[in-house]
């Protein structure tokens, strides 16, 4: 179940596992902070937009109840290890592997038929510095096979009405975020800035958009990371109390200023 | 020059004075926040859409450069009133009080002649528990006269190519303000949030906007208002310094909130 290369990380949570491959992609502080974010229920059906390792619906597994998360990842390889650990923490009946690009979601599901979305997207655009668009890195942070409209579309063709879209996402790309969520009539309720010090600028946000919501958006309170260089904040020893710290190893993750 | 019920008030910068009404109309800190934020140059045409007691381009006058400020203020006696505070400092040449609603601004100025335009505006719908028409504060607080639309499409009819918009706002209408910049061809480029204490959530923002600007918002530092209840954080002070403080009194402002 394991390929060379590849080692299973503790995410101390109700003895989940996973998968990660040191030299090609681990999860980041980005998923972790979404896991978070992300708020579902008992009945709900949801959809990821490139789950990369998987750890999203995972840690959503050991927290929350749902009825079924479909999580897409287009590129081979971590599809398969996404695939490997949901079958090595017996997740088949809650989390679906699809190994596809979420643009083609719109065939596979009925309009208005899902609860919510999420995603961890590429951050940067396709013109800013890519070099090797096979690169896997540079799938998972480059708009290569997707871009942010085919997001918010296919999220405004899935979700039903009153369903939510959850979404991490660097600051540069706000205007561009709310922009398009109004215009597919998702429409944005919640940002939360993440500011890496307090009194410093944020770095990323998190964003909760509602299918048909009623226009008036809540900043909530600053999520702050280091209470100063090294040592965490309380807030973010809370939220990574249940995933084994040393799973972010070796700097892979997506997002390298955290 | 001055009226019954009014008063005149040392800005401590240069010598300026300014008139107010403590049972009407009184400049608040949101003012004092824009007049930091606006960035004018020697040649600069300026237009400010409600302008109130005509507090920011007095301020300006005393800090920075600029050919002319335009400033429509749509209320007969708070324009009357701005008009005397600028006699009353000789900035005749300098600051031209305009009273008319600033959706008029189409027909006295030409498309794409001026370099920036600022504004405080009324922060509230017009649906939000309004009371009486009429009312000096209603008009100044709530879409009664204009509204944002009104406002970013004016804006952008006024601004030259690379011209600037510069606004104070509350985050809840974050993305009307953000969507429509962007129809109007304003580009957002930088955001500064304003947030009562740190680790609390903001409670209003600063935005500059750039007619014909490559997307790609900037997130600033954000402005911590307090260090703790009472005591103001030494940014406010630095911004402060040049206002007497005294002039704040009275809880009149537009925004109460700070």
């Amino acid at each position: 179940m394991i390929k060379t290369h590849e080692r299973v990380d503790d995410l101390q949570l109700n003895g989940l596992k996973i998968i990660q491959n040191p030299n090609g992609f681990c999860f980041g502080i980005d998923a972790v902070l979404l896991s978070d974010f992300v708020k579902l229920k008992n009945r709900d059906i949801a959809v990821e937009f490139g789950t990369g390792t998987g750890v999203i619906p995972i840690l959503l597994s050991g927290k929350t109840s749902f009825e079924k998360i479909y999580a897409y990842e287009v590129q081979h390889d971590v599809a398969d290890m996404a695939s490997r650990s949901v079958q090595m923490n017996d997740l088949e009946a809650r989390i679906e592997i699809i190994e596809d690009n979420l643009i083609n979601a719109e065939k596979r599901f009925s309009a208005q038929s899902v609860d919510a979305v999420f995603t961890n997207p590429p951050y940067m655009r396709m013109d800013s510095g890519i070099k090797n668009l096979e690169d896997q890195k540079a799938i998972a942070r480059h708009e290569v096979l997707c871009n942010l409209e085919d997001i918010i579309r296919t999220a405004g063709y899935l979700l039903k009405d009153g369903g939510n879209l959850y979404m991490i996402h660097r600051p540069n790309r706000l205007v561009d975020i709310v922009a398009l969520c109004r215009q597919y009539r998702i429409e944005p309720k919640e940002i939360r800035m993440i500011h890496p010090f307090a009194g410093k600028k944020p770095n990323i946000f998190l964003i909760r958009c509602t299918k048909y919501g009623r226009p008036d958006l809540k900043f909530l309170d600053p999520l702050i990371v280091y209470e100063k260089p090294g040592v965490y904040t309380e807030e973010i020893y809370r939220i990574y109390s249940m995933v084994n710290m040393t799973s972010f190893a070796a700097g892979n993750a997506k997002n390298e200023d955290l």
